[in-house]
């Protein structure tokens, strides 16, 4: 599928989103003619995955202005507040912005996006080619929620590891959580290791700690939306449990991300925001109700991950290991 | 719910079984008129819970007996073999088949299952009591699965505590699991508590380790369904998770069952068998596929808890505090 199924076409002159909200068993795309159409589409989870949020949103740039050129700092702010945790959707804005103070100009702006979509996917790959030297010969991996190329401008970041990693021939075995409340692990995740042929099982996102009583498993590979100054990660609900468990067994723990998920301006996790959503994604599966109608839910959407439960930090420019401010700083100089 | 709605019901010449898979929102009871039927029940999970599927078999037992005296050891074995991990079910059996062999009575068989039935109900509230003793006030808990009056004889193990601490006062807050994949959290518990009007709030089991960075939970209380000699804990996959995302946020963790539920023939966890369901559980939601068609899945129903991260063993005869293979033996004595 990563080749056939593209999550995210620029088909001038709308934006064309696949639904991952109804995936792997529907394929529908959302066509997009206006920033507020990506800012929904985004809000909504119809695209979803940082990098791939930030590259809708820079196309959203462009729906915008070729509505009306006056548009620009209000659908950088609609865009901007679609999802607060993930800063690569930021990154993407602020990269976008220059541009147009440079140049106000439709074309070179969607000659942005474009190069802000491919540059992704070639980073990706390197990510994946340096994610994957790190695994042993015969690693059985964790993956949690979806980090591949429907979350992304292509490949992935912690599947595109995976990806790199079995086309490689080092790996052995993938486990990959549900994700709860929005199985993307179950729905994405498990579609893309299917469609590459990749040996991998489902796993209840709290049976992986006896997973690892059970199973040598050699890496937890994870992505990130949002990376602090001093390595605190923040990702999807349900990592900081699995690195947590990670460390208990001696299990290491990689973040895959690209260098725009840093954000140096926060000093550590505890100044990242995080997202959560309505009780409604809990209390009920696909709009039938589970739990009793009015039942209450704690449904934050990120968690943070400190680092000193990282063992590696993968990005397009390299390795950071052991996880430090000064290695970071030093790698993204 | 737990005055109005029976899980067990002996209606002779049945055995009503409340169906808990279509809970909380159809009311469906079957009626079993024999032990297959009753294992059947059991196996396909429209009675769980270790205390209660223990008290069905007791009664699936009088079901085989009335019907042919000679059937005894054959229905037995069927109750014995639907389900591996919960030594109250083998417990219950044993206790019934000691009757049976003094006096091979239908009459007399029946005068017992319905002494199990109601001694449960009577240790829970015991539980209840000494484990409500343990918070102190205020307190906020974490519980997991369901462990209430619908798994049980009535008011619960570790749900009993937490209804005995409400009504003493002491309970200020309960988050409960959604327990994947049958959701007995959101399903169940959530009902339990609602019916109750305890405060409580649903959350994904893989977001309790992020909810320990956010409030100051003072307990996780769960239940078990095969305690080992050394106090190791056999309960519902995602048990151990919460033990060990507990552990490191010195959070501190129960387990409250009835003195059936040690197991001291086995020496530890690595004894207890572990079982392990279909994959479909995990692929597919009520009957539609999640993930793709035939994708493999890791489904283990159970996991075991080390007594090294278990501050507080409780049953009917008191506090095991701290945990150890000595203390469990003398208060078992």
């Amino acid at each position: 599928m990563s080749g056939a199924v593209l999550p995210i076409v620029w088909a001038d002159p709308v934006l064309r989103l696949l639904d991952q909200r109804v995936l792997p068993h529907e394929l529908s795309y959302l066509d997009c003619q206006s920033a507020e159409d990506v800012a929904s589409a985004i809000h909504g989870m119809a695209v979803r995955g940082a990098p791939a949020i930030g590259i809708a949103a820079a196309y959203g740039l462009v729906l915008a202005v070729r509505r009306d050129p006056q548009s620009f700092d209000a659908a950088f702010r609609v865009l901007g507040d679609s999802r607060p945790t993930a800063v690569n959707l930021r990154w993407a804005l602020e990269r976008m912005r220059e541009v147009w103070r440079r140049r106000p100009d439709a074309a070179a702006l969607l000659a942005e996006a474009i190069a802000i979509h491919e540059e992704d996917l070639a980073q990706n790959l390197k990510i994946g080619r340096y994610g994957a030297e790190l695994l042993g010969q015969g690693a059985k991996v964790v993956t949690h929620c979806n980090t591949g190329a429907l979350a992304t401008g292509g490949h992935g970041t912690a599947l595109g590891v995976i990806r790199s990693a079995w086309a490689a021939g080092h790996l052995a075995q993938v486990f990959n959580t549900e994700t709860r409340p929005w199985l993307q692990g179950a729905r994405l995740t498990a579609w893309e290791l299917h469609e590459e042929g990749i040996p991998a099982k489902l796993v209840a996102d709290g049976a992986v700690a006896h997973l690892m009583t059970r199973e040598k498993i050699d890496w937890v590979i994870v992505g990130a939306d949002r990376i602090a100054a001093n390595g605190d990660t923040a990702n999807k609900i349900g990592t900081y449990a699995l690195a947590v468990a990670a460390r208990r067994h001696g299990v290491k723990f990689m973040v895959a991300a690209p260098s725009g998920t840093f954000d140096l301006s926060c000093p550590s996790g505890q100044a990242i925001p995080i997202e959560e959503r309505t009780p409604r994604e809990l209390t009920e599966f696909r709009g039938e109700p589970v739990a009793p109608l009015g039942y209450d839910a704690f449904n934050p959407v990120f968690d943070v991950t400190p680092a000193e439960l990282i063992d590696a930090i993968v990005c397009e420019r390299g390795v950071i290991s052991p996880v430090s401010e000064a290695a970071i700083r030093k790698l993204l100089s």
